[in-house]
């Protein structure tokens, strides 16, 4: 009644998923054991320290949230604040304005700063909100704006907010094994990812980091965290602890997959990783000055590994993108929101952050003849 | 630094997951496309069709959330709990226990029934609850108890809870599948359940389905969803609507593995399925019986999947269930909270469900020399 699963042979250059690697694909395919098996539970170690080496924290509460970045997202917010509490977010694309809905959802005071999309926030605008704001409870932030590929300097800001006595939290799914990110050494608080970026694993994880400063939040809430599925007091029992306590079922194969990738990761060395994105950047970036395209985020806020770009003049997204999805079979993604029908993002990131990835989209637009340059 | 992934070829029967068939590993392995990719919006459609069929639901709000049974359950109830509800919540083990966690951090008041661990609810227990809550938001309880493997008759009290002005949620994680599930013929109005019981894919997904009188609960809250993940009004645009609206990124990997298993699922034929279930459990029962372990359950209410059985006296149960696991790779279950130490939760369940799983796990046991029949 159902055919058999037929999928065409995808080129991922889009804001995710990537490229999986074909041992990740492998490890996906690994016979289950139990989720409490004692060699399951070895793994989830594993993939707890490869976590902290990759985040580059020495963070005890580190872990993997069942579920896509965006729960990640959630877990973070819903464990940190309680009703009532003033919180800064920062919104300058999609991200940053998901994470003021689920804030208010938590109950939470938002002040926000906003900026123009595709724009970064500034410690002026951080002084701003703090002169409104002077004791948040804590400052949130998106570190690479997968709607905008805008990249957001950090360090300053977190010392900002923490001279102000507040929590620092980051949202770095597109950035994660990308571009540089230093968790204790930015006295990042509280964090999260996805793993279909720059990771390339499949989507549905979300590894998350909370450092001592925000598990001491955790432990003086004064209200029950109001999502049991996201509950941090409950999970870290789960992720760590002298005995495990059973609390949900981990999704085991997406768990191999992720350990795979995560060795894949620090086989290359993480700063091996961050300069070969910046380098195949570099090649994409010029062929496609070359061909008219303009990129919306000044170069020196640019994320390497999504590449926010107008296309040339009299030019029919939609149609172009569509046919190098299905003569080429390369996929790009198009624009979010205020973006939408207007720019292309194109991601170059983990396994489809390559030269030849590069050549194969410049070498389909070139044979395109609806493609004006 | 870290091996490469070397798991032992285990054969699973506790608790769930189960043996996940050879078509489904090979779905998982599938190289990844876009979460938006129209062929991913094909698979996202076949998927809820399939969900449709094997729940035996016309339901339009069917779909799948991307993240774990547990989160199914919170699922159903933050979309339908607003602050103040008055509900029904029927609590026979673990599971019954967290529906009523998960409610209170809802903001509901919460009638309990409580039974007996392995005891099932009556319509004397549900009326004795109306009685003291007349017009109850809903009535919540478990189909197929994981931690007691007790069976609870569904269609008596749909129709009391229906009289009674209410909805009627329902557990299904260890039934669908493996036992008699009839959504729309028992009026169950919200139904969620895992993919790593008797469907035998790999755990991380939960579908779940809402009726016609719950969407219509949905539609007139007064409040926000208090989850943004898992806010049907949302989620619903992502699996379905004239235009997929962006959401949160699906696990693709997961999803063509669920896909399979349904396939697979379908192919058999529902009631054959059950049927094989019911017909494992009675060769399974007999061989236990023999080897003088007990029954939990009374035999009326017992399910056929999940059998929860106390040793013979004078067994160490954590000995033997650890020698099944190391000399012979065959995972068994051991007890959940009132019950931990003291049985074990057999699953007989999918593809782990044959007659050769029931003669491993049995001439195991026969060879344990410390096993004491």
């Amino acid at each position: 009644m159902y055919n058999e699963l037929k999928t065409s042979n995808r080129i991922l250059m889009g804001p995710g998923p990537s490229d999986a690697h074909p041992r990740v694909l492998k490890a996906m395919a690994t016979p289950l054991i139990g989720h409490l098996d004692p060699e399951f539970v070895t793994i989830m170690d594993e993939v707890k320290m490869m976590v902290q080496q990759t985040f580059l924290t020495k963070n005890h509460l580190t872990f993997v949230v069942s579920a896509p970045g965006s729960a990640g997202m959630e877990t973070c917010l819903v464990n940190l604040i309680e009703p009532g509490d003033e919180v800064i977010i920062c919104i300058n694309g999609v991200f940053g304005g998901r994470m003021v809905d689920i804030a208010e959802r938590c109950g939470a005071i938002v002040h926000k700063i906003e900026k123009k999309w595709g724009a970064v926030v500034t410690t002026e605008d951080v002084k701003k909100a703090l002169d409104h704001c002077p004791k948040p409870k804590m400052l949130a932030l998106v570190h690479a704006e997968t709607s905008t590929g805008a990249l957001q300097p950090l360090e300053d800001i977190s010392n900002m907010i923490h001279n102000a006595g507040g929590l620092f939290m980051v949202d770095a799914v597109t950035s994660y094994c990308g571009v540089p990110l230093k968790v204790d050494e930015w006295g990042i608080d509280a964090i999260y990812t996805g793993t279909q970026k720059c990771l390339s694993a499949p989507p549905g994880l979300s590894p998350v980091s909370f450092s001592d400063r925000a598990v001491k939040a955790l432990e003086n809430r004064k209200t029950k965290v109001q999502s049991w599925f996201l509950d941090l007091t409950l999970v870290k029992n789960y992720w760590g602890g002298a005995k495990r306590a059973y609390h949900h079922t981990a999704p085991v194969s997406s768990v191999f997959a992720l350990r795979e990738s995560l060795r894949i990761v620090l086989e290359e060395g993480l700063e091996n990783r961050w300069k070969r994105h910046q380098d195949v950047h570099q090649v994409l970036k010029e062929k496609l000055e070359n061909l008219g395209f303009t990129y919306l985020v000044d170069e020196q806020y640019r994320l390497p590994n999504l590449n926010s770009v107008f296309l040339p003049e009299e030019n029919d997204e939609a149609l172009i993108r569509n046919k190098l999805l299905k003569d080429y079979n390369i996929e790009v993604g198009g624009g979010l929101g205020a973006f939408a029908g207007k720019i292309w993002r194109i991601g170059i990131m983990g396994e489809s952050c390559t030269l030849n990835h590069v050549n194969l989209l410049v070498s389909a637009l070139e044979d395109i003849k609806e493609f004006k340059r």
